[in-house]
């Protein structure tokens, strides 16, 4: 029986420890395993690991995975999009699957509040066979059924980490929001959803993107990545300069789209205000409960606002996402943003780096 | 020069009194002066008369009326939707107009919003010519690009006023939202707004509207309209237990549309947790400013909410309504809500009943 | 080894035989064995029958059909809405299904496009195990996967038949194509389809619906099912004085909506014209192949339509149909369409009848 | 009374004549006079001059115009946008306006069909006062309403000419189209349509655009313009090969998305042939009536088809494209197309060159 090592989360705000789990010794048909290749440490995880999230442990956490298939399960010889798949390959694969015939999946076609979904490095036990259901660890085991993806040669590691699940939750927020061709665009937040919501706005159509965020060298990142005016919240502290800044910078309107990257319950009402009367706010960082803000729901009906909520993505946001990353790699290069490496043993500080903002995308590279 | 009463609203809280102006002498091009014949008391009169909004006093009240053509500026021969227009005629209008070629009006696309309204009955002092721009008033003076409407001889002045501006700012907001063939929808609210929504939606393609509010005789009302379930507040006084209820008639998920006509900002984070994930809110009853409530955006995003303001209505929204109005007398019964008919000199007993909630509509008959 | 019957067809166009087939000695897991009830026979039939579409033969028709649960494979417990199964269950079920992850169905989110679709009574040869895999038959064999409806005691077998499949593919293109609140909608045709997308539109929000069609008796039932207006194609010969006499009954500006359910290829550009400027028009009874018909582009510009189509429908539309049929047994019963019944051995009798229109909707009982 | 220039088509196919006209002596409140600064040549200009749309003569042609202001009427002192208006401003401006309060523009939204509108170089006499209402000429006088837009400094004549009302056509028919973000989307046609449509499509987050026209010139504008892949007509003769290839680009499946800009009736069957199943395709390209082509009404239905029109543009189109054009010099350099440039006493070689398809644009440049 092979073993190999993971870092587990045991307890909360304790320390990772690196332990040793036997690998599964058969592929059940349609499974996969594979080798890690690097783990992208997302902001959730550090609300995983301060206990800020109900989740069940012990756990191996990391749902932001590139990996090199060692074993295939019987029938399983093509990725989600068709491509054949073989041994040595590179791979991601989305986190969670939906079932795809309950009512949210079949009725009412909101996959991503299917029930049944249940997501690797997040919702699974590792001191369970198969254990490997997370990124920080050398192996990855994949349920049957999972929507593997093979990484083209062309697209490095780097920038599918780079993007991390921040991308794909951009795509399908945007997607449930539209954006019109030529519309102005505020993106509250300059974090890795910030910036991924800033990519697919600017090509997506949007006339001119606003960044409100900080500190500077985000803004930096945000102007890297095509961002026609930043907004540094560490200069213009007070909500109404900002929104008189937004409002200023759109002929007085405000942003025809308004788009949270924050999580911050305070940057809502704030980002309200930021849009044009019939404009549109995609709340996108309300991940976690960050708790209750005051809000005035008078401001909804008088400024005939259009608020969406958004909640995790689909497979086919993944494929568009590699495709993205892809077709744009100088214009929007979310390889440069993998800035810290960790090995396996370092995963505790991985997730301070990620924890104190230090590394713009910090990444476990089991090897 | 010929002169005429109207009841004026001089100082917030205090008693209507009924002042003499005179009559304007003669019309400007595109102007048109009306008898009135009925002149609804709506909820935000209510709010008026408190100073609840910051209009310049004195005002002649009213923003719901129907009156008889007495004279027509030069060019005036048609109605908005094309119908000859002639002395005698029985008439309603839009209280307020667009200016049709502004920010809002041509490039949003979002008239309701433009910066030029001005509503008779709230906009207008009373102390300056023409003095008659408000429905509390024996006669109505018109500005030219008053969007007017002939009323057909069979449909009963007391159906457009029972319907009154809730039926247009309900089909109005309900256009904007969208309700989709057989969705489940919820109605917060059974006064006028609520009604209007209710009758709106059963119309629409709603496959069950549950009608949520209070007292008794409202929800009775709702019954007549064609609510298929209603939950009275008065027995469910807590929030969870009227989510509970609702619920248990969904099949457990939700509803597919929840439209809040309340106007407390309460019922908006109660609503929210109505919807089913991925569901809809429409805030529409929030036309006056209720102060803040404390909400939790994280609701927004995990339940994939969409969330949508609508402000008042457009003058084809008065057409259908008055379209809506003559093909369903039976089954939405807006003239049955007229309950209470007062003099001009009675305006404040008007006010004080429709305050009370003691009428279903309280009018002013002008004599 | 029992044996039952079902009604074969061997050879285009000519007589169906009645013949003898092993009924399967156990279920696949998930696969479920019923006893037909009744079977509709669909225009598609007829079109099958003639050999306009090309299948492999022999083969069992019939795609509309209720029987009654004998036999259930293991793990097949609910229905596709949740509802538990048991044997003697009454059941419908969508004749195709598709396979849930291919580029149209998730991806395109086309899932009536799915390339793995095959349809019972239509692409299935009964000489092979397991045989029985049309309606026209004592027995029907249910594949795994197949969403399976269980039917609500108090709707009749008749209503879910005499709507059939012409009222799921009506739900479904009009979802496509958008009813709003009080449009004018134009259905042509008044067969099984068109009688279908009358009620759907009607209970969609349509403020009125204009039936062209024929014959006589046919618009007698489309006022039944609640048309506004009916004309006759056998008075009004002529596409011009079809189109005049729609303009007139819209104000002369054509409708909103305009739902081919003809098959016809002339009715298509004829329907174009009796849409307003700016109108959307849904060719929804081509099925099959009619073959070209003149058609100028320009008119699609000119005024600015838009041309839809749709194909087949989803489990979701069946479920809807059941719930909508159950609600409205009075407004819109098409149980009452069910005029002529046969038996299996008379299958040819109620093919001729549907092709020479003699039948609202035959049907085949199969004992 | 001073007199001015203007090159007039006084009978179909016929040569036009320089003609002198009395310019107005006075400007009517709201209207202006501006001096000629360059006229482009429009496609349809050539269909107008051939006799092939029913205009009345004798017609000053030109409906892409800009222009110095030489004299405001009283009270225009903004234009469209907002921005102050003064003598010497280069302005441009919309051929069409709509009334505004119609069925059309206040009803359906449909402004574009409104009745009411009559263009500036198609729908006037120029043997009438004020004579000058064509580009082709030394002046232009502007009605009342008209939409004016004064040109930034920075953005050059040639550019609002070489985009022309080819670019606000574009905008408006994707609009009502919509591009998914990632989109593959074709486009028929590399004339003046096509590579506005390229463009737009382009900077609206499509990720392909394949180009099908010709001649080979052509085709290297639309790679210049950013067309990914281009299909040469003249090399693939026939529309199955052309279809074959546009499968080919796209996985198989068709595009997303199909522009028709063409206008030849044939192009509109092998379009819809370009779109994969569940696509849309829009007629933009058949302004002018070319005549009926054989089409199959199935293929709407089993490929489950969108097909849009779209007619003329809106102001706030022309607003867009100025911006467009500004915000995107290099990347569609549309200053580029005017390729030729006449004198007013040559334009009938400027309709020549235009018409044999030997220039990109051609221009008169009226001193």
């Amino acid at each position: 029986m092979q073993v190999a090592k993971a870092a587990v989360l045991e307890e909360f705000n304790g320390r990772l420890g690196v332990r040793e789990f036997p690998l599964p010794e058969q592929m059940d048909p349609g499974a996969a395993l594979v080798r890690t290749v690097m783990a992208g440490i997302c902001g959730t995880d550090v609300h995983l690991w301060k206990g800020q999230m109900p989740i069940a442990l012990p756990v191996i956490l990391g749902h932001e995975t590139v990996g090199r298939i060692v074993q295939l399960g019987d029938g399983l010889e093509r990725d989600w999009s068709g491509q054949p798949l073989n041994i040595g390959d590179r791979v991601t694969w989305n986190s969670a699957s939906s079932c795809g015939h309950c009512y949210y999946c079949a009725v009412k076609r909101q996959p991503t509040r299917c029930p049944d979904r249940r997501a690797y490095g997040i919702g699974y036990r590792c001191d369970q066979a198969p254990h490997f259901l997370g990124g920080y660890a050398e192996f990855h085991y994949l349920h049957p059924h999972t929507t593997i993806f093979k990484i083209p040669d062309d697209l490095p590691t780097e920038a599918v980490i780079g993007a991390g699940c921040a991308l794909i939750t951009a795509i399908h927020g945007i997607e449930r929001t539209g954006i019109a061709w030529r519309d102005d665009v505020v993106v509250q937040g300059a974090g890795p959803v910030g910036l991924a919501a800033l990519a697919v706005a600017k090509s997506a159509g949007a006339a001119r993107v606003i960044v409100v965020g900080g500190p500077k060298g985000r803004l930096e990142l945000a102007k890297k990545f095509g961002a026609d005016h930043t907004l540094d919240v560490q200069q213009l502290r007070e909500p109404s300069q900002r929104i008189a800044a937004v409002g200023e910078l759109t002929g007085g309107h405000g942003a025809d789209v308004v788009i949270e990257c924050v999580g911050t319950p305070s940057a809502v009402p704030e980002g309200m205000e930021m849009c044009r009367d019939g404009g549109k706010y995609l709340v996108l960082g309300h991940y976690c409960d960050g708790g209750p803000v005051s809000f005035n729901p008078h401001v909804v009906t008088r400024k005939q606002l259009q608020i969406l909520g958004s909640w995790s993505s689909e497979p086919r946001h993944l494929q568009s996402a590699l495709e993205f990353l892809r077709a744009h790699p100088q214009e929007f290069p979310f390889d440069s943003l993998v800035t810290h490496r960790f090995t396996l043993e370092q995963a505790n500080e991985a997730l301070v780096t990620t924890a104190r903002w230090e590394s713009a995308k910090s990444v476990i590279v089991a090897r």
